[in-house]
């Protein structure tokens, strides 16, 4: 297997926001392009919910990552231009310590034993890595959906943390549908008598949990528009199994069924639950005394660019507009920019045209100081 | 317990569209107000997928029926003038014969023995009922959710059956993304190990399945920007119990909670899974030779009101308005209303006062002939 990730070891230990503290814990982490002299260059990206660092490919790793159209030599995020560093987050099962890690403490996986994970302990640790490689204000910050949230907290505990500000389908705060899908997720997961509280292992793998909440995520990370468009009501050729009742027989059944088997078992159960649980967690306004308008405030950035879709049910548009136009009101110089992509919230996974140009014409602005 | 069902044996053997008979089969349904002398005053009312015949209160049943509000003496639909007839559709497990009904060739219940059940058959259910009750025509043929698909059936199978129709926040035919949810909702039963290929008991139920199923219907029943401002981000007393990881902790989740509390157990899975499968099933365009208009250029009606809802995101309002438009084409005078209500697709039983008054209004226009 070729692998371009690296291991950054993380402080030990390393507290966490709602106590607890990791020991020799690590992140995964990729990067892409070369630090300039005045290491002012730096692009750091965190993710959504499932994928890895590999964001795209390189000499070590030439398998395309999660974002390659956007990432690389000439392309919207061009690496002859930027340092790119792509994270994994922390609790999440691609190399970053996460629930399945082995507890130093007593040689056995965390399991649920795994401290209260929050975004703000991802961007701390991110935060960390960053130090690590010397490079006191980034250049550009990006966060793509539950990433856009972990961005967000980096900013609101490290205000001057960066200069230029990418933030991506995401929001302020989980409105309540969201956190509805959510925790029917979790709940999908947990009822899954396989979850075993959490312990569980590779011949005992909660796989019908992770089966409803990855296919509840696909339904909900795409468009109803974009689905009557492709999929309408064509069957599937043949569907007739006897020792199958109610099994698929529309096309939009076997593509939710194709997802869930790409996802299963290469998702750690725990990860999830705890990465999901920090997404309804997350509150901008926990840091302007309730209000999203006043915690934004605390965000010292130079500018940004604020991109949301028409057709996202997960993350409306509406909570980038007000991501927008709070870091206006902070000072920033903003870009709102709300496309109407039909492929609802995966459209920044799927629609790299639309969200390539308006990456690649923000960044077109961007000047790269000789000094940060 | 008070009970106002009556109970109609359908012709024996019953034919089911796709193949197999019911024997010795039956249909529970209730009534209200009194049909005239000419027999030409009755309304049929088909309902969603969970609710029963009880629509609305009487002296047999003082309980409080799913759509009270609206019917009753002098109420939206006025039994003082019209009589109300509505019917537990076939399949169900609210007094008609359904999968958990014994099958008289074997004193065993049928489970998925129970013959594949489509929405023509509950319509054809219905029409034998009505013929039993000597109404040559119905005056009005109502149907909510999946009962207005049943609506559309009865119709394109009697094409003559009825003079008026009220269409609520139904459609023509699934499209993908509910097709998706309804798949969903399913698959959560069918991998209940306690489902056991539909064959389960009092002891075996498979509760968990009919849990995620259940959420998941109220979560697309309701719309994102109702929950935003009814529950935003408020938060339960107090939700710690160390016995249960990740239990629930915002005021959503305990909405959702209530609502499947109310359900499970009360609910048959099996009658779930068939009426579910036969919503997915339904198409007026397989009576127009591939074409929606063409299917609805059958029914032949002298009027409709067709009611939708611009925050149903299970049955948009936009297919209320292909129907409107095709029962228009097709001769009819049809008033379409969309309306604004905030509780998506279960406006029509929450958002009474704006169904009642459009409902009032069109019934108002209708003349009770003295001769069908």
């Amino acid at each position: 297997m070729t692998d371009a990730r690296r291991y950054f070891p993380l402080p030990d230990p390393f507290p966490m926001l709602r106590g607890g503290v990791l020991h020799q814990a690590q992140l995964a982490y990729e990067t892409w392009g070369k630090l300039n002299a005045s290491r002012s260059n730096a692009v750091l990206i965190f993710t959504g919910l499932s994928p890895s660092a590999h964001a795209a490919c390189s000499e070590q790793d030439p398998n395309p990552g999660w974002w390659e159209a956007i990432i690389g030599p000439g392309r919207a995020i061009d690496t002859d231009r930027w340092q790119v560093i792509c994270v994994n987050t922390l609790g999440s099962c691609m190399g970053s310590t996460c629930p399945s890690s082995i507890d130093p403490d007593n040689g056995a996986a965390y399991g649920l034993n795994f401290p209260d994970l929050t975004l703000e302990d991802a961007a701390d640790a991110a935060h960390a890595l960053v130090q690590h490689l010397g490079i006191d204000r980034l250049a550009m910050l990006i966060g793509c959906s539950m990433g856009g949230m972990t961005a967000l907290a980096y900013m609101l505990l490290h205000p001057h943390g960066t200069r230029g500000h990418i933030s991506i389908s995401t929001a302020p705060q989980a409105q309540p549908f969201a956190i509805a899908i959510r925790s029917l997720q979790r709940e999908a997961i947990r009822l899954d008598p396989a979850w075993n509280k959490g312990r569980y292992g590779e011949a005992s793998y909660p796989e019908a949990g992770m089966r409803i909440a990855r296919k509840l995520g696909v339904i909900t990370y795409r468009s109803a528009m974009e689905w009557s468009g492709r999929f309408g009501r064509i069957r599937l050729e043949s569907n007739h199994r006897e020792d199958q009742p109610f099994s698929l027989e529309f096309e939009v059944e076997s593509y939710l069924e194709a997802h869930a088997k790409r996802f299963v078992r290469r998702f750690d159960p725990n990860s999830y639950l705890y990465l999901s649980r920090a997404s309804d967690w997350f509150d901008v306004a926990e840091y302007g005394h309730g209000s999203i308008e006043r915690g934004l405030q605390r965000i010292q950035i130079e500018s940004a660019l604020v991109i949301g879709v028409d057709t996202d049910i997960l993350f409306p548009v509406e909570q980038q507009k007000i991501i927008a136009d709070g870091l206006t009101e902070a000072g920033a110089r903003v870009q709102f920019v709300a496309l109407d992509s039909p492929q609802g919230h995966d459209a920044f996974l799927v629609d790299t045209q639309r969200f390539g140009a308006a990456i690649r014409s923000y960044l077109d602005t961007i000047e790269i100081p000789d000094t940060t």
